[in-house]
């Protein structure tokens, strides 16, 4: 039985979800990997827990003060990171500095939140090509909805011409408001808030970054392209008056907030902003929490996925396989550490 | 460079233009496998045409006489057989032996057609895990739309609780018709034998039988069940008369046609039949030669997929993203012929 060790670090309640699954599949593990999965580590901001030979789950509701922070979780002698802190794209957030330390020696990341990723993509891929780490980001992406994998698995070989993709649901919940049930857009926000479907500062969703994150994700982790956030032209539903509602009713298509991506001669230009999709087309039943992708290839024509799933169990779920497929990578691969390019 | 030398039994529409990708994409094999991949045989049911240096393009259109047969494609040497023939469950049809042949040696396989392996689905899995032989059928599972691979991959770690799919287009087109167009089963069939939507003897369509197959490979060869296609009850579309298109337009439903798959207590439970879905679900519009599957987890919810594509090239292109799945797992493991299980 090979040992293998895994520390999450970012322990709020994704964290905690993907810690409950690992234990609840570890059998799974054994059976068809041939792993022993540990959880030797645990960290949230301030504190954490750990214990080179494996947390039961009851341990993991008295973390210890002042236990966080890289060189916690480096110490833990974990072969595998989960990485799932709060996001922030504008600084990468405290994943960042966890997926560094991980990468750069050679350990596998799995990371949850999009911060990092959409701050330092092009750096962190690199490093990770460096080391011969592996760094998966299915919960990212955008959890339950599959994107990279879809590009990178079922699409093999063919080229993506064009991505689209319903991801945030956020805007799905405010613009079904509007066109059903005459909110202006103040108002159904107000309601979304009240309801729970949408932050206090909601403008990292409506104004469309949390879309133009996901996108870039895809493109620089499915595509090997090199895109920021600054490349991206963004817009969000804000601006959504009550004559757009009526010219759309009245055209009886549907609006969604959509990230949209191109690649011609070489290079992928992405936008966000609003679609309309007639009723006929899939993508216009894409609502509340649903997210959806739209992939054209050369050769496969039009690929749809639509995605729904509970949070934050779908993430969790989005993470584990991350952690199943570098277990299949690492049962093919030469023994870690040797710094050879994946 | 890793010369891989590929053979494709079966040389009709999907045959050719499975060889015509093959040399598309063989500066791409090369460039990210490090594979010189080189088509050394051919065949059809009474001519083919082999070197094992390689045939180019042009000697394919020079198919020579009594070239044919599984000891024809065994002489050639390949490493990897792709079985395109003509399909048959009740009997195997031609595949059969092929795949037999080609697996008992340790050579993988790739199969388009679904006969073969909803006759002897079981047993060839059986097979190709005694032999360490691979054996893929994203090609006969529903071409261009991912089915066994979304398993597989996408929700690794999952458990399938249920799916559903919409998989067959003769039927997609006759229920429109008949919903759309006020046309009984007989005037919708006629009109799609004219324009060529459904063949002469329609009936491995319209009866299910075509949905059944495809359903048999996904809990097979995706959830490892031994179904055989007298587990299914079949239902078909060919007794619906004027009285439900009524009620279903009534109830402003959307009838298709679907194979559907149920697992509980360790048992799996198929059947075919007519399902309806109310407008807002994104299966409803799902139709013509589109194709789409929905698959209930524990953990991730439901996640669906749609796929369309034009044929005979998006199968072909299922097809060789097997072989480069096969290409990644011949990569990782031991030298072939070494008999191991995968």
């Amino acid at each position: 039985m090979n040992v293998v060790r895994v520390a999450i670090a970012g322990f709020g309640g994704v964290g905690r979800a993907t810690a409950s699954l690992l234990f609840a599949r570890r059998e799974r593990y054994r059976d068809v990997y041939g792993a022993d999965i540990r959880l030797v580590a645990v960290c949230g901001s301030r504190s954490g827990i750990a214990d080179p030979n494996g947390l039961e789950p009851e341990r993991l509701d008295a973390l210890e003060r002042v236990r966080s922070g890289p060189e916690f979780i480096e110490a833990s002698g974990a072969d595998i990171v989960i990485e799932a802190g709060p996001s922030d794209f504008r600084t990468g957030g405290p994943g960042l500095a966890y997926i560094r330390s991980a990468l750069s020696v050679g350990r596998d990341a799995i990371v949850i939140s999009k911060g990092a990723l959409v701050h330092s993509g092009p750096e962190l891929r690199a490093l990770a090509r460096s080391t011969g780490a592996l760094l998966k980001l299915s919960g990212a992406a955008a959890a339950a909805l599959p994107t990279i994998d879809l590009i990178e698995h079922s699409l093999k070989g063919c080229e993506v011409l064009e991505i689209e993709g319903i991801l945030n649901a956020t805007t799905n919940y405010l613009l079904d408001a509007m066109m059903n049930e005459n909110l202006g857009f103040a108002e159904a926000l107000a309601r979304a808030q009240a309801g729970g479907f949408a932050e206090a500062d909601p403008r990292n969703d409506t104004e469309g970054w949390d879309t133009a994150s996901k996108l870039v994700l895809m493109a620089n982790f499915g595509l090997d392209a090199e895109l920021t956030m600054g490349d991206l032209a963004v817009e969000g539903i804000q601006s959504v008056r009550a004559h757009d509602i009526l010219t759309w009713r009245k055209e009886r298509v549907v609006p969604k907030l959509v990230g949209s991506l191109v690649r011609a001669d070489g290079a992928t230009r992405a936008a966000v902003g609003i679609r309309t999709y007639p009723p006929g087309d899939p993508l216009a039943h894409v609502s509340g929490k649903n997210k959806a992708i739209r992939i054209t290839t050369d050769a496969m024509g039009e690929t749809i996925a639509i995605g729904s799933g509970t949070e934050p169990l779908a993430t969790a779920a989005a993470a584990l396989k991350d952690l199943e497929h570098i277990l299949t990578a690492r049962a093919a691969r030469p023994a870690r550490g040797s710094g050879g390019a994946e």
